[in-house]
């Protein structure tokens, strides 16, 4: 993308209704405009970083055997009578009535609908184990939104809802899901810690929260510090493995890591001192196991082996796919802007042209373009008649992770500058080997998405 | 995908609530479901092919330069009453209040935040020109919802509004979306006629609607039959050409093509009797320019090259992506089932193995998934236990175009079976050769999206 095309609203003051830093920088960044309380519009950058989580999201869910669909967003009030949840849900449910007058709401998860496809579509045994889950559009009317994107009331989210015949079935769903969200926050430069939690609302005795270490965090986290020196990695896991799924459960909840819900000072005190740790988290997803509390609810029942009928066992499995990104700049950002870990920056590289206008510079700045293009990736290229501070500056507040800067000094000796956003390190290097180096920093990073 | 690991709830029987063939077929082959009236959770089947229209919306639209952005479903109502639009839309328009009693609606259309976003952030003609679009869920509540996703409430679609600083620069706008849609439709397969149409509710004077031809279409059209003959074709176009995007208009609606709405019967009198046409279309987009009425009612102006306020020149441009499903099984499906243009398959092969747990069978199969696979294909393989006259149906009904047939009898002389979809024609050979024409076929059919 060249920005003299692009719709890059950068702000230079520091807009007064945010309060933590990741919302501040996604208004001066251009991501969302607010376009009511906790609603808001995602602009061109804020969608391209919010598609391509929402891609990771997709792709590490089909590598662990999940099937995505895609649920509506308003709902009919009558499966969440059946549920009971209707008038339990609260204020939060955002109710509505369509012209006839029936009862409708906006979703603010999915249970009963998706509870409500299963029993209409599968009745034997046989066609389990199954996990579907949806990226969708969610609404809750929070009675103070804030934070921008972290506490929204329209966000994405990903949610997603085993069927098992057993609760060991079930268990290693459960297993499954927390590899699968292991895998993919890492994708996205994220340490999220899996901790013990409430079941709140969904009920149930497994669950387990994803909370991402941040100053701005909501919630006060107690956990051993061991647990921060583990990394999913490159794993080749066997996602129907209950072993190896067990395993890697094992591996990251062993140790002590909870919230201030589920917090035992007795328990903590076990931990050495020198590796006991209070912080606080922002939470980035959830798992919950709840046996058949909604199947028996709602009659999803499939024919067992010896044809008697056998209650669902079931969990539900939430990322919070939009307040994701402010989970990361909370993560991730400096004094200057935001710093874009490589697996979810918006563009790969930033070309930024010192004189534009100069013909051996601006053609050296096309043909990189060119080259980063040829090899699938995507470069943003200031072309704008600016002066160079100004450039740096857009570059630095966006936070693309490699800036290229190209000037007419330079290329009178065969170089162009290749910069690191995060460690603020440049090197001089031909451009080749610059677009080398680039090509080879995101080979492992790339996204393809559904 | 293997099938057995799918949820693909096919029906035997023909639903009886459905009226039109694509929604039967949607329904048999287990792609959506209804959840209220005119309201589908998408099942997975119906899902991909969804996704895949949405990414080839998303590939052509960049391609013509626009720029995708994302709004809220919800919207204040605030902004409604600025353009005067909000008591003027009537019982279509979704309307509620939250707890706060703040009045807010299900956006039907985005003419309104789109022209907030570009007065909060564009001041300068310097900016322009611009389009910015969006691909979203919207909901207009249709007295009698029908005809299954051609006649939904919630419905997914494309809206792009262009930004310009005269009448000359919209109509350029308005000439390249409508190269864009030409381009966009027939990637899917589908023929769609640009008709002149009447500007209803948005307003304006230039407008085209797209409508593709078929026996349960909605409209009445009158055309010139010289016009099913223009194929967009392979053609290179440079979309920031006023002429060549000019002259594409030209040659797609200088013939006679109209629905009931602006037909004129003295005009049509003009075309050669042996050509003049009559018949039924669906529509699946349209294209508009309306000038200045929302920036004026808004006060979306910027500051002109001479310093004076201009306001600015508007079009709103809509595909309905969700529609489009039906709109190209109605076009395309026999008695047996759906037959899915290749741009648009939700799976690229089908594999049917005869004879499930036969050594030889079952590896021939697996071997040709992992080709498919690793060339970037998506086969479905179905390796149920069934017998073939219902895999065979099975198949016939999602309407993959291309099956690969797998028996004990072919491998003993070293071939399997390759059938058309849509001749119904078969051939054997080798399944090295078998794959390698399925990867030819697709070659020119690749999907990336955002």
């Amino acid at each position: 993308m060249r920005l003299s095309r692009y719709f890059l609203p950068v702000l230079k003051e520091n807009p007064s209704e945010a309060q933590i830093v990741s919302h501040r920088l996604m208004l001066r960044a251009g991501m969302i405009k607010q376009a009511s309380a906790g609603i808001y519009a995602w602009l061109p950058l804020g969608f391209k970083v919010l598609r391509k989580l929402e891609n990771i999201v997709h792709e590490e869910q089909v590598r662990a055997g999940h099937i995505p669909m895609l649920m509506p967003t308003l709902q009919s009030a009558d499966l969440w009578r059946e549920s009971g949840r209707y008038d339990g849900y609260g204020e939060e449910m955002l109710r509505m009535q369509d012209r006839h007058g029936r009862d409708m709401l906006y979703s603010p998860t999915a249970e009963e609908m998706f509870t409500d496809v299963f029993r209409a579509n599968v009745n034997s045994y046989k066609d389990l184990p199954l996990t579907l889950y949806q990226i969708q559009w969610k609404f809750r009317d929070e009675i103070r939104p804030r934070f921008g994107v972290m506490r929204g009331r329209e966000f994405l989210m990903k949610d997603g809802y085993n069927f098992d015949l057993s609760k060991e079935d079930a268990l290693h769903a459960y297993n499954r899901h927390l590899v699968s969200y292991l895998r993919t926050y890492e994708r996205m430069g994220l340490q999220a810690i899996p901790m013990r939690a409430d079941s709140g609302p969904i009920g149930g005795d497994y669950t387990h929260e994803f909370l991402v270490l941040a100053d701005t965090g909501e919630s006060e986290v107690f956990y051993d510090s061991e647990i921060t020196d583990l990394t999913f990695g490159d794993r080749d896991i066997d996602f129907d493995s209950v072993e190896q799924c067990q395993a890697v459960l094992e591996e990251f909840t062993s140790r002590y890591a909870r919230t201030d819900e589920t917090h035992d000072e007795a328990l903590f005190a076990e931990v050495p001192e020198d590796r006991r740790r209070t912080a606080r988290g922002i939470e980035v997803g959830q798992i919950f196991y709840f046996g058949t509390q909604y199947s028996d609810a709602m009659g999803a029942a499939v024919q067992g082996p010896d044809g008697k009928p056998v209650s669902i066992h079931m969990g539900s499995h939430g990322i919070g796919v939009s307040r994701l990104l402010g989970a990361i700049i909370e993560a991730s950002h400096d004094e200057n802007g935001i710093i874009w870990p490589e697996g979810v920056t918006p563009f790969h590289v930033g070309i930024v042209n010192l004189k534009q206008g100069d013909e051996e510079a601006d053609s050296a700045c096309e043909a990189l373009y060119d080259s980063f293009t040829a090899a699938g990736l995507d470069p943003l290229y200031d072309d704008r008649k600016e002066r160079a501070g100004g450039k740096f500056a857009t570059m630095d507040l966006i936070g693309l992770p490699w800036r290229i800067t190209v000037g007419p000094r330079g290329l009178k000796n065969g170089v162009v500058e290749l910069t690191s956003r995060r460690t603020g390190e440049s090197e001089e290097l031909p451009p080749e080997q610059a677009v080398e180096k680039i090509i080879q920093i995101y080979a492992k990073h790339r996204v393809t998405g559904l």
